[in-house]
């Protein structure tokens, strides 16, 4: 596989967790959506910047999938990686590994720009960030 | 103790729990305001339609207190009051019960009215249904 | 397209917002779940009573597609079908409408009953709730 | 005033802000018990450890004033103070601050040490951790 283009680390908290004593499966798209923040701001293009800019980037699709549980206090590393990039949208994969690198879940977002409500071409420095082909 | 100024009932759901087996402490301030909410829409005054004119209503405090374990599945019953009427804010509070009556949780709110980032006279339609005294 | 099986209403609510004006993307699949929990319930089987039995029946697999913009105070309809039924495992599907009918989003979630952490054959009343071949 | 027992650090996410471009209110708590998490994990004493010993502590009472709007992307400091130490229950105070540490918001969470459902005395260590009188 691929180098992440991105590594983001967290620790799975109270509020994360439900009653079954794991994470609750929609939380671990919140600490997605996260990661991407985290991977624009270190890029020095924060989310808040493209709305700034009249764009909103809003997720269109989703997906996880649980492969192993994750528990209250768990140390997580989510690897984020760019996949299929079009001319106004953008696919991103995350992989979450505890600390000895074991797989926990996997995770996809699908991005479209947008200018008030239609579609636009990404802006050329976010792709210039996800575009490592 | 007064009437209520509006019931609303919801159930606990899993999203709400923790691996602690009940009601995550901050989720119980949320179903505070969608409590709120639910008034204000019952009231033909949705909260959408106050940013429509410019005003934002942010809460400006809240606290809660815990009486009795509220676990998955229950179904609750919240009792909105009005409480301190200012110039520019309002006070509501809440109590939870279940289905028995018994009480579960307390949990208060004050929201400021504000135009742009200036505190505002209450609109007089708001006023008008927590002027209760 | 098939009946549904279940049929579920909510209002959204400021907290399903984000900063961008819409639902944040990740409540959607907490509302697709309350909706399976509500179905549950309606149907006897409370998600709450299968925890009693020694079962739990984690999320292994999510995804969502969004359509329309959903916004604050919006009214909301779930309908929830059923989708593979497999030895240990389903898959739930949800669309999610607006009062008009018009489609705002899709969703499936796949379930795996497990027993301590082994996968179960699914118990026969559940199988029963959601086989509708 | 005191030097804070702990601080944390964090940006404000997407998922923490709501439709009128702020944080959602019930959000700063969440974030209030993430520092306390995280100072129990610092000090050697994750939260989950206590459940392992059959003690759980949860939150009785909380409360949040807002002094200042806090918005996406913005960094944010935690500062943890213990406050009244009973034989069973505690307090801690949380002090949020930007940057240039101008405060933005304070806010309190109660705890009281439970085993099964009955108050017990204060595990000693977490009371060493706490008494800094």
């Amino acid at each position: 596989m691929s180098r992440p283009l991105y590594s983001h680390s967290f620790t799975l908290r109270l509020g994360d967790t439900d009653a079954a004593g794991v994470i609750y499966f929609a939380r671990l798209l919140e600490h997605a959506h996260e990661a991407y923040e985290a991977f624009l701001a270190a890029a020095g293009r924060p989310l808040q910047d493209w709305t700034g800019r009249g764009i909103q980037i809003p997720v269109v699709h989703a997906e996880a999938d649980f492969l192993s549980p994750m528990t209250l206090g768990q140390a997580i590393r989510v690897e984020l990686r760019p996949g299929a990039l079009g001319r106004s949208s953008f696919r991103l994969d995350y992989r979450f590994r505890d600390t000895a690198g074991e797989p926990l879940a996997r995770a996809s977002t699908v991005h479209v720009a947008m200018r008030a409500a239609a579609a636009v071409e990404l802006p050329p420095d976010l792709r210039e960030l996800l575009d490592t082909g």
